[in-house]
């Protein structure tokens, strides 16, 4: 996507043909900064400080990071130390050990000398599938903003409400819950974007807000309380967003907050779409209650980090000293209150056997299979 | 209510029988700062500057700031000045009317060598009306926590969520969605609060957090967007928030995100209340449609104010320069989702017929009454 009228991916080869760029997602939105990948301690850096994520970012990250370090040693011992360095960055990113896994069972079976170019090589696949993917997601959501456009004014947009970050910083490139308003941008269709700032991280205020920015799409940042009053003045239209993980049964979990908006639109009879890879779908767990809830430091609601006077990224704490806080950092939406699931493969209701018609070939093997969750 | 295990209230006349102490609220939770007003510009500061907020407490302010006024310049002119002054410190606070309404009725007729006398004795009669309404209001609510808690086992506390701070600050002193907790804690109910951060001004991290924290009642802050997903899972018994302003039929104005907490308390089957004093049923209004909602500045959401570290208290922006921002201030929670109004009369059910019933005195000549809304 764009960043000051340049094409950009969150991730690339350098024109080296073997270091690694990317951008430092840490400091968006206050600064676009690239950093230049050169060994697997940088890439596993990268992950750890969150300089990269959202689930598909995080497996190519460390699916160049293996290429990085097989080329400084491409030995057995060497691929079985940097695939325990990788993983160990994002304990609870199972998407990681995915990637990892992806470019281990490649490689370990050539001789050592062509070991770095099979890694390379399949890192770029795992892009290029993950930019496929999302520009398919974008063909099929498309179709549910250009039928509100129809029942508009001309010229009167068409008001999307997002949450979180599900944009092209999560992915290689076009983003999960944006690819469909970035396909409709491109068609010309006139929207506008209700941005969740998302407590506690604020990934939408950050992220989601300086991705449209970028990409010139009209958007507006709101706090998170102010969604259910919009869509009770008839403010949004749709409501689209991302997910960590869905359930076989379509309980959604996804950044927390997402389940209130979700109620409101339910509330208002406003669709609610949920965009993903269908490698999000886990046909091992039956639903939403079986989805793990990841618990963050309280550190992530106690303070909150911004540009200050002066030009400096300052950290200031919001509760008093010693305040108890918890931290929740997903929600489940449950199936009843989604609209739709917008995947690769076209809209599926949020149902378990519409699910297991639209992907037969994982809900079979479902018992057998390692879970896979995507991860923030 | 205690602050450092010494009583306080938000506001009072000092030691030297005139001048006025306040709790400087800009500064907490970092700093407990108590500032002197001695004039009506330093009354009418503290309001303008949000030094007092709370319908309640910006009613005695600006009752006292006309005191203040009235012993320097008695005069017919002074007193007309000193109400221009006060009533142009928040445009939308119809509180701050009401309150210099009030002592002005009972000084006009008065010599003016009487009149700041009498001025100082109403301003301490609706300072000491707000605490009796708030006791009656604890003493009316504890009894839903009371009953909660017998269903507990011993020991295991009563769950509470509320959101914003209808708390003693709000008030002159025991609060509105507080006073049945406070009253709870002193009849030795266990307890625990979640607070909502309640962005964008944060006055739940930043004001209830602070109050519970000084009283000893065990709380823990929780970014907004968590409070539907504690409720999915049973941590929440009970929800009590304040109110800006109940129509005649039930429908409840409060800070923004408040309808999203009633929706998830509903959709978990847990009461939702809402604790006022009468004076903010608004007859005048049939329904919530008719409640104007203040759009704040966009400066709110943009930005965000803590302690930095060496002490400051730093601002800083969290979102993309020149981010275009909406701020609606607050949000109508339909009659439908509320469980009931713990008013200083009782639990009175979220119903046109219910309130009428209830304050037929107030309900019989809402026509002809102007509109006496309460504000943050």
């Amino acid at each position: 996507m764009k960043v000051d009228g340049k094409f950009w991916r969150t991730i690339w080869r350098e024109a080296d043909g073997w270091s690694v760029g990317i951008i430092d997602q840490t400091r968006l939105p206050h600064r676009f900064e690239v950093v230049r990948l050169t060994t697997l301690e940088g890439a596993a850096h990268a992950i750890a400080t969150m300089q990269v994520r959202g689930a598909p970012l995080i497996g190519a990250t460390a699916a160049y990071g293996l290429a990085l370090a097989l080329r400084h040693d491409a030995s057995d011992s060497g691929l079985v130390h940097a695939r325990a360095v990788l993983l160990a960055t994002r304990p609870t990113a199972a998407n990681l050990k995915w990637a990892l896994d992806e470019v281990a069972s490649v490689v370990a079976n050539l001789p050592p000398a062509q070991r770095a170019a099979a890694a390379y090589a399949r890192a770029e696949e795992i892009c290029e599938a993950d930019i496929a993917t999302n520009q398919a997601i974008g063909l099929h959501g498309v179709g549910l903003l250009q039928e509100i456009a129809t029942r508009k004014r001309p010229g009167e947009p068409v008001n999307i409400l997002t949450h979180c970050n599900a944009g092209w910083l999560a992915t290689v490139d076009r983003g999960t819950a944006t690819a469909p308003i970035y396909r409709a941008q491109e068609q010309g269709i006139p929207l506008h974007v209700f941005v969740d700032e998302t407590r506690p991280r604020n990934q939408g205020a950050a992220l989601t807000a300086w991705e449209l920015k970028c990409q010139g799409v009209p958007y507006t940042v709101i706090a998170d309380n102010a969604g259910g009053h919009l869509m009770q003045h008839g403010k949004v239209d749709i409501v689209i967003v991302g997910t960590d993980r869905v359930a076989a049964n379509g309980d959604v979990a996804n950044k927390i907050g997402t389940y209130l908006k979700a109620l409101a639109a339910h509330d208002n009879s406003i669709p609610f779409h949920v965009a993903l890879p269908s490698s999000t779908i886990d046909f091992s767990i039956a639903d939403g209650r079986g989805i793990p809830i990841e618990e963050r430091s309280g550190q992530e609601v106690a303070t909150i980090s911004g540009l200050a006077e002066g030009g400096r990224i300052e950290t200031v704490r919001i509760v008093p000293e010693g305040s108890p806080v918890a931290n929740p950092a997903f929600d489940v939406t449950p199936a009843r209150l989604v609209s739709g699931l917008i995947t690769e493969r076209g809209i599926i209701e949020a149902d378990g056997a519409a699910l297991a018609r639209a992907f037969p070939e994982h809900a079979a093997v479902a018992g057998n299979r390692a879970i896979r969750p995507a991860a923030e």
